[in-house]
């Protein structure tokens, strides 16, 4: 991983084996980036994305071996109990171009991962919501 | 609905049962924003795509009922005759995880909808062109 | 095409024949953004995705022809041996709603397209790399 800030712009560069979601993780607690958005492009050698059944109230998931390219993932930054949650969604596309996307659990990247984090001063915390069986974000003043 | 300004940045909560076009522009209408741009993750129960056909100028739909995950939302904001005008496109995936795009018409949001929203201060009308059917920015200087 | 400026944002509106990622390599070069990302939505008459295959190091490519959304279109503007190189994937989605995704090789555009540029003061240089036969990021500080 390699990075570089201009202004409240992080450019940020994954390599080859890293795992997405752990990593930006890391890179925002390390930043101290408790609010911000994520925008990424570039391409996975194994995704795992999760689908949240409103019923269950509980996510299924599916494993994607193989090559994908990233386009794209999208998300945010805030916070859970005072510590950093991503919540990030992935469109992967296979070899035949066919796009798959949900709620993205964990990536692998594959030569390279382009991600563009923007920070902002303040802060969202999360809070468990027993009727969805989500933490949501909690925006009340 | 809850939102939270940080800077010219909004961090917007769409909540089950809410219509996503519609609250998001009532909620522009409410802050004065005529200018912007919009990404949004979460989940949906029901999504109506629209399709614009360039032969005939016309848009098709389709509703797609069932869940949904939202990954991503994307659009921006400008205005027609001094009125809020917002376009946004969609990519939503089925539980399957296969993926669906276009262009979005309306969307009952399921447990959350979490969106961003940026705001610009200027103007940028729409303005209608015959040629193409379609109300297109009207960025003259 | 055509372009208005507010702050270091960019709304441009690419119009029914102009190839996206000729027309953005060019507004940049001639706006001078050196670094900076991209959101856009629209439609498409006619899509080249690429593909990249992580073993052979080449990319493949397919040809969409018809009409296409555009849901979303992101990316970045970094440079290579000081010139503007653009890195940019497309969701598209044909008029069964089902979405393809990839590296953007070129895209002409149906009756518009509407782009957001957003530029950082700053440099981002691409350096090849051998071992994954791409240009990356070089973030060396």
């Amino acid at each position: 991983m390699q990075s570089k800030k201009f202004g409240n712009t992080y450019f940020v560069r994954l390599d080859k084996g890293e795992e997405i979601v752990a990593c930006l993780k890391k890179f925002c607690e390390n930043e101290k980036i408790k609010l911000g958005h994520v925008q990424g492009i570039g391409a996975s050698s194994r995704v795992v994305l999760k689908f949240f059944d409103q019923k269950t109230k509980k996510y299924h998931s599916r494993e994607f071996t193989g090559e994908y390219e990233i386009a794209p993932l999208a998300g945010n930054i805030t916070t859970k109990d005072n510590k950093i949650w991503l919540h990030l969604h992935i469109n992967i596309s296979s070899k035949d171009f066919k796009a798959y996307a949900g709620h993205l659990e964990a990536a692998i990247v594959g030569p390279t991962f382009e991600c563009i984090i923007e920070k902002m001063n303040g802060n969202v915390g999360r809070r468990f919501d027993k009727a969805s069986g989500l933490n949501l974000w909690d925006l009340e003043k």
